[in-house]
Formats: C-alpha cells, sequence, structure tokens
C-alpha cells in the first residue's frame, strides 16, 4: 500500500474507533486506563529492549546527552507513566457534562453538552512519555488519537502502543482507539494534516520549525503550543531579592523547557549594584549573560545581545538583559519578541501590575511569580497534551476539558420557526 | 503602495487599534456603538447613494434577484442595521469576565479572563449589512476588525464604513479599530490570511469555495462557518404531523440559508399514505423533491436522486427524500453527507431520541424541532456574526462570547518552582 493510503486507512479506522469511543462510559474508560497502566508495566521488558534498540542508534547517529536522556526509558520511567495513567482515571471526566442549560421562550429546551474532538493527531519528538500521555488524555477525552513521534522512537513508540492496544483490547475497546504512524518519512506528517474532514485536531509538539511547518500545510485545524520566548520584567519598584530569585528560577530550574525565562528587561531607575550581583551570581551558576550596552557598561563581563538574541528562545543557560526606559519600554518590547506564552513583572506597585496583567498579550502574565508556573501540573489540571500559545480554542496547558469541543442538543415538541 | 503593503498597514493600524479597544471601559465602547448607529442614519442619503450605484453595476452585470434584494439598502433597512448596533449597546459585555479564579498550594492566585482576540478579519459576500453586524461586534468585543465584503457591495460598505468610522472618532476612538479592504483583487484576501501574528482570526462567510480557499491557505487560525447540508430524520415512532410541519418549517421558511433542510431520511415502516401526502404538499407549495427508488414508486412525479443530491447543500426549493432500513441507516447516512451543521429526529421513542442526539456529530442536533432554529438570536445570543461548523474554539452560533479568547493572570508573591 502506499504511505499516503496507508495512513489514510490509519485515520478513517481511527475515526471508526471514536465512534464507538465516544459512546462509552467514564467507568468503562477508567477500566481502560487501569489495564493500559498494568500492560507497560507487563511489557517493561519488550518496551525497554525497543528503547535500548533507539538509544543505541541515536548514539550511533550523535544524538546529545540531553536528548538521549529525553528519549531513556527505564524501569523507573515506565513505572511513573503507568502512574500517570493511574492519575487520569482519578480524575473526572469531563466528557458529557452540561455546561449550559437554558428554554427559549417557544418552549425549545437547548443543552450545551462537552463531546470529544473525534480523531486527534499528535506529531512530536523523540519523547515516549508523550506517546503515553498523549493516548491516556485522549482515551480519558473520548478522543481516537493518531501518534507520529519522532523517528529516533520509532521502536520504543511501537512497543509503548503496542501495550496501550492490549489494554485497549483486554477492555473491548476497538485496539484503532490508539494508534502509531510508523512510516519515518516527511510525507507521512503531509498526509495527516491534509486529512480534512477525517483528522479533527492537529497538536504539534516540537521546535518551531515543525510547528511553522505544520501550520503552513494543515487543512486541519492545528492548535500551536510550546514556543515560549518569556520575559521577567523588573520595574522600579521592585522589591529586588525577589526579583532575584524569580529569575533565577525562571533561567536555571529546567531551562530546556518553553516556560523558562529568555530575556530579563529592567527599568533604569534600578540600581547598578543590584544588577551587577545579579549577573555575577548568575554567572557564577554558569549562566552566559548577553546584554544591551547599559548592562555591559555596568558588568564589562557581558557580552553583546544582538537583535536575534531579543528574538531568540535560548532553552539554554544563555540569558539576554536590557535594561528599559519605563514599563511601556518593557511593554513595547515584550509586544515585539514575545511569543504569547509566559511574561512575569516584579513590582511593589499595584498600579503598574495592573496595567502590565492587562496590557501583556499572552496565554499567562504574572505578577511576583516566576514564568515556571504555566504547567498544567502546576496549574492544577493534572495531566497536560501542550501548551498551548495560540488564542483559538484554548490557550496556555491544555488539560481534559480543553480536549473536548460542545455540540447543542435541542429538545423540542415540535417547534418550528415564524 | 503594491496591494500587499496596503493591507499589511491597515492591519498594523488596525492591531495598534486593538490595543486601545481592548482596554477600553463597557461605558466607553457602549457610548460608541451609540455614536455609530447615529451615524449610519445621519449619513443615510450618502450611503443609499452608494448603494444604488452597486445595484446599478450588479443589475447590468446580470445579478439575480435574490442576490440583489440581499445588496440592497432602503432607508428602513440602514434603521435596522443602526437598531442591531443599539441593541448590542444594551448587551452585557463579556469582556474583562473571570470565568475561573482558583488558588494553588503555593499561594498563586490564578484568574481566568476574558479578553478580545485583537485583530479579527472578515471575510464575506456582497451583504452590506454583515458590515455592520461585524463591526459592531467587534467593537462590543474589543477587538478591532478588517472588513474584506464582495465586490459587488463596495461602495455601500465604503460609505457604511465612514459613518462608523465618524460614530469611532466622535468617541474618541481610532478609526482604525474599523477598516475596510477596498482592494477587489482576490490577492488581497490571500494577503489578509497570510498575516500570521498580525491578523488573529479569520471569519469567512459565504459559499464552500470562498471557505475552502481560505482554509486552505490560510497560515492565520480560521473559523469555517456556515455549509449546511442539514436533515430531518423521520423515526417509525415519529408523530407524522409533527413531522410535516418540521420538514416545511425547514424547506420552505427561507430555503436560501445555511439552516435550511436540505434532506429528508424516513423510517421503512412510515406509512406510505403519509410520504404520499407530504412530497404532494410540497409539491403544491413549489417545492421540487428528488427521491430514492423508493419514494419514486410511491409518488410517480418525483425525480431521481443522485449520489450528487445527497451531497448538495441546495439553499433552495429543491429536497432530497430517502427511506432508510433504520435509524443506524439514518445514522450513517448524516455521517456520511453531513456539514456538521443541524440535525433533526422527529420519533415519540425516547431512547431513539436520546442515540441520534448522542450520536450526530453536528454543532446542533434537535429532537422534534426545526432544523432553522442553529442561529444567534433564535439561541439568544442577540447578535451571531456567524454559525462555525468546526469544532475547535466555537461550534454552532458565535455571539459575543464566542468572540473573546482569554488568558490567566497569575498573581503572586514571589512564588518560584521547585
Amino acid at each position: 500500500m502506499r504511505l499516503q493510503e496507508q495512513v489514510r486507512q490509519q485515520a478513517v479506522d481511527g475515526k471508526s474507533a471514536a465512534k464507538y469511543l465516544q459512546l462509552a462510559s467514564t467507568e468503562q474508560k477508567n477500566r481502560t486506563l487501569a489495564a493500559m497502566a498494568q500492560q507497560i508495566v507487563r511489557q517493561s521488558d519488550q518496551i525497554l529492549s525497543a528503547n535500548h534498540t533507539d538509544v543505541q542508534a541515536a548514539r550511533d547517529n550523535g544524538m546529545g546527552e540531553a536528548k538521549i536522556d529525553r528519549l531513556l526509558l527505564t524501569a523507573g520511567r515506565i513505572q511513573e507513566m503507568a502512574d500517570g495513567l493511574l492519575a487520569l482515571r482519578d480524575m473526572s471526566d469531563p466528557i458529557g457534562e452540561i455546561t449550559e442549560r437554558f428554554v427559549r421562550p417557544n418552549g425549545l429546551l437547548l443543552e450545551k453538552r462537552r463531546v470529544p474532538f473525534g480523531l486527534v493527531a499528535m506529531i512530536y519528538e523523540s519523547r515516549p512519555n508523550v506517546t503515553v500521555d498523549a493516548a491516556g488524555i485522549c482515551l480519558k477525552t473520548g478522543n481516537s488519537v493518531l501518534l507520529r513521534g519522532g523517528k529516533e522512537a520509532l521502536h520504543s513508540n511501537t512497543a509503548l502502543v503496542s501495550a496501550l492496544q492490549a489494554g485497549l483490547s483486554e477492555c473491548g475497546f476497538p485496539t484503532n482507539c490508539i494508534q502509531i504512524v510508523t512510516s519515518t518519512q516527511r510525507e507521512a506528517i503531509d498526509e495527516i494534516i491534509r486529512m480534512q474532514g477525517l483528522v479533527d485536531l492537529v497538536i504539534p509538539r516540537g521546535g518551531a520549525s515543525l510547528i511553522q511547518r505544520i501550520v503552513q500545510g494543515s487543512l486541519v485545524p492545528v492548535v500551536e503550543t510550546g514556543i515560549g520566548n518569556c520575559h521577567v520584567y523588573v520595574d522600579c519598584a521592585a522589591d529586588l531579592q525577589m526579583a532575584s530569585q524569580i529569575i533565577e528560577n525562571g533561567k536555571l530550574q529546567r531551562p530546556s523547557v518553553c516556560n523558562a525565562t529568555e530575556t530579563v528587561l529592567i527599568h533604569q531607575d534600578v540600581s547598578e549594584s543590584w544588577i551587577l550581583e545579579l549577573v555575577t551570581t548568575l554567572q557564577q551558576k554558569g549562566v552566559e549573560v548577553r546584554g544591551c550596552d547599559r548592562i555591559r557598561q555596568i558588568v564589562t563581563t557581558v557580552g553583546e545581545a544582538t537583535e536575534e538574541d531579543w528574538n531568540t528562545e535560548y532553552n539554554d543557560l544563555i540569558l539576554a538583559i536590557k535594561v528599559v526606559e519605563d514599563l511601556q519600554g518593557a511593554l513595547a518590547h515584550i509586544d515585539r519578541y514575545g511569543t504569547k506564552h509566559s511574561e512575569t513583572i516584579v513590582t511593589e506597585d499595584a498600579q503598574a501590575a495592573e496595567q502590565f496583567l492587562l496590557a501583556v498579550d499572552a496565554a499567562a502574565v504574572y505578577h511576583n511569580a516566576s514564568t515556571r508556573f504555566t504547567d498544567g501540573s502546576q496549574f492544577g489540571f493534572g495531566a497536560e497534551i501542550g501548551i498551548s500559545t495560540q488564542k483559538m480554542h484554548a490557550r496556555g496547558p491544555m488539560g481534559l476539558k480543553e480536549m473536548t469541543t460542545y455540540k447543542y442538543i435541542g429538545r423540542g415538541s415540535g417547534q418550528t420557526r415564524n
């Protein structure tokens, strides 16, 4: 079968499984999540051996250690995945919830009811944990899923999906509820995003170029996720000790993720001695600081930040720092270079804080808190399929509710329209 | 200036106006809506004269009377538009509403707040009333708007927007809150839908080919609207008199609109004499009926319905009728040919009704009511910018709330992440 036909057949099968899944009860879905958790633990040996093959090949191809670490599975990590599925089981099911109910003057009762999307396609990098997370979230929300992970994780993902499907079968669910697209060709992605009417939603997770390619080529609605060029603005009225803690946390706690802090903006009236101390501390902790002219006058060891730096999501131990004239200068910088992910103001001035919170156009805007909080678990959503940086449908962390749509149900007694 | 640069400059201006608009108070916006209403009435003469030019040209170019009627303005219709703006003024403002508020264990207070999208682009046909409706809805929801109506309505739309802008100026709002793209070239549309980062949302209203072209070319999130191949299923347990009323209402009350009924599916056990009566009545009322073999055996004057008929949204006095084996047969037909707009079951069997309401994948699913109810005013939304047939963001009638997105506001006291 040609690649396109193969992928299309999987979508047809997934769509048909979705019809079954949308009618499944919460109890059935929960039992299946538990069975899936049990199966991935039971099939640990096969999964670890498949993962070993992937990791070997990745090492041979010179993959960096940070990426190897994201690819690597251990018995402990498999247990964590299983625990994640059990946590999903214990969360409340949004499907079927009536979010609004109203009677029209003619007696027509209208209900707005949460329903699944149908068939969701996940396109992501070589991270096997995303395979299990996405499969679990989709199952809980009654969506079938087409998984297309990075090619370096193909053996691991195939083994994981096989275990998940064993869990589905055990509970009488069609195995097509969770499918993996095994072609490593880019054309497989091109086909997935062109299947209008079959695929209901595409969620790409990965680098900016992958996401842009999907946005540009997709005929199916896309939720863009996770590009985060996040700023901390230190106002003239900031508690500077708090500012240091928030900046260090934003840069150092986990530099590789999308909600890490990438640029610090500092009001021109903030004391030079504090700036000197901040930069020195960061440098001692291994951060390469790049600054504007003013910063470089205060700390001569700082390299020059160029236009490219303001535009860059480093995802690394590099931080850009710029002195701005005032709050308006900070807002203008964020407006120009921000990616609408997470932005923070540090200030004791309530009015400046409100102005910042209202004016900044981003999924999450903070006052006196780290940018690192934009995350499903930190928000208390329990599970997260990604962090949306677009404005349509869902913004910020996408949990179970965000993986649903709705339909209106009208209950009448013969009403016709005048 | 080149066309592309011109359109892009309008988008930049619109985006900058959106920054002003998002901070405007409800009272300011309401005052402006009233001023806009007053201005279109005050400038009636100019608007009617511009509309006369459009209508003349359309007649000369052989436009059909139904379309001419949608293009035509009268003093009464201008007054209706003004009344529509005043009705918007009187509706509650969704912007700023805190829809959720929760405190995390670390003390971080999270608020989910409704905010405007920013800059919305409306691409639509030659209907001047859409110009005023869309401008009003966008203003009320704090969005600036780029209007690109059909070229046959260009003079009318230009005159209307000029009056609306006079209302904006009068209240100190930037006129760029409401802009019209005057180029009648298709390239203007191509440019609008490629302005990722400037345009926040595109809403096309029009025929299937316009909408498909936009979905295929757009880099900006799109809400697809209004393609409605709607069905009425007459179950074996239907109240047949009610069924006749619902079918006649769905086909005859306003055949040109998206929620009109296009195909009737009838359970095989429904009496032939009722079918004969239904078809005869419809034919007497000017409806051309096309049927499956079984229908044509019952009523010999009925033409043959082909595969194309099942797929067609007639928007006209034509109705396709098919006998199906049972409820499953009806569901399969709707699944295959429906456009996820509005679907109705007529039955006195509560269980069959629930099965239909759950299984059908559409924006609105009705039990014993006309498909014609899927409409902002019928739902009590007051205003409507279109009817979404996609699942992302909004489904069904889009009123004020559906023209908003949200952001999370985090209020902390120095929280950092462990």
